[in-house]
């Protein structure tokens, strides 16, 4: 009897944990922005407020939970991508595809990353720790195979990754910028896919015009 | 007499302002934070603290103003360049290049306008108006210019903007997690050159091998 309580408050634990966590990404994805309470997380996840600080130390908490859940549902599909078997250009492909989807899916994702990253050298390193060097490990696995199967050129890993995610992300970072701007002036379904067409072509080719064009 | 004694204290007014920015500039580059006190800002300056919101409406003016002085400073080297006679794709490359450049030389800019980035939609919009929109003008000159020489494909100019400017800002915005990370722990001068000289082969190359190359 005391195993199946015990089995219950477990679950229930989970749960009530992953509903703040749920109510967080609602929020944050609603508001467009990291300024949002505590207790109206609370009462968006229908739970008591103190239970915030019980299962997260704090927001700064809340929020690093909250990316290694985002985080960690981006790499187990990035992981899957690498386990697939298929041309090394097409993995390629899709995986900037995917890091853009990433970043328009969860529209706070970026100025989460941001302020963890200038916060302080622990959430630097949780951050290194949670999303970028698990990331860096899976790009080389694919930058490997394209290497291998002689279809790219040699390339620096961490080089390919700060420009390649750098390419991804940015449109994002700069979100509130675009209503000021020549071009759209907010981040469409048909905006991103376009975006990341543009991307594909312009890590695959470059800009120079090939001479095999001509022909 | 009165005009002589107008010019030196026009003359003293600039003087102390731009005394301010500079002192501003140190502080930011040796310290590496935005979390720089008004008054540490006077003491380096060698002025009275008061004078700060004098010339600039807080620590927000004083930083959009510094921000604006950098700005004017990068985008006077790029238009030099543009008007400049030499191969398109040559002017492309010093491009690249340069803003890597901002990036290194000023270590506080990218953190200035991520700041004023997410700070509210005035600063946005300023910052679109001092910085982001001449950029992109510059940039679309360079652009045709290659375009028109038949030596580049044809690409959208914001997409140019945010592919070549994010691939150049996100190591230096990343810059903290870097001791966490496989490769160099900092952005040193050897770093810099060497993620240059990739980013240029990259923006006219991209990764995959090119058939002209097995010959």
């Amino acid at each position: 009897m005391a195993r199946v309580g015990t089995r219950v408050v477990e679950g229930n634990r989970v749960a009530a944990r992953e509903r703040l966590l749920e109510a967080t990404s609602s929020l944050l994805s609603e508001r467009d922005t990291l300024d949002v309470s505590l207790n109206e997380i609370a009462v968006r996840a229908g739970l008591n407020h103190g239970l915030v600080n019980y299962y997260f130390q704090g927001k700064d908490g809340l929020l690093l939970a909250l990316l290694g859940r985002d985080a960690a549902q981006a790499l187990r599909a990035l992981q899957h991508l690498v386990e697939q078997d298929m041309p090394p250009l097409r993995k390629l492909e899709l995986h900037v595809r995917g890091v853009i989807n990433v970043y328009f899916r969860y529209p706070y994702i970026n100025r989460l990353i941001n302020v963890l990253q200038s916060a302080d050298a622990e959430n630097a390193k949780d951050l290194a720790r949670i999303f970028i060097a698990p990331l860096q490990g899976f790009q080389k696995k694919i930058i490997d195979e394209c290497r291998d199967a002689g279809e790219i050129e040699d390339v620096d890993e961490t080089f390919f990754y700060y420009s390649v995610i750098g390419a991804c992300e940015f449109i994002f970072h700069s979100r509130r910028t675009l209503p000021y701007l020549a071009g759209p002036p907010e981040i469409t379904t048909a905006l991103k896919d376009a975006y990341s067409d543009h991307l594909v072509r312009f890590v695959l080719d470059g800009l120079r015009i090939r001479a095999e064009h001509s022909a």
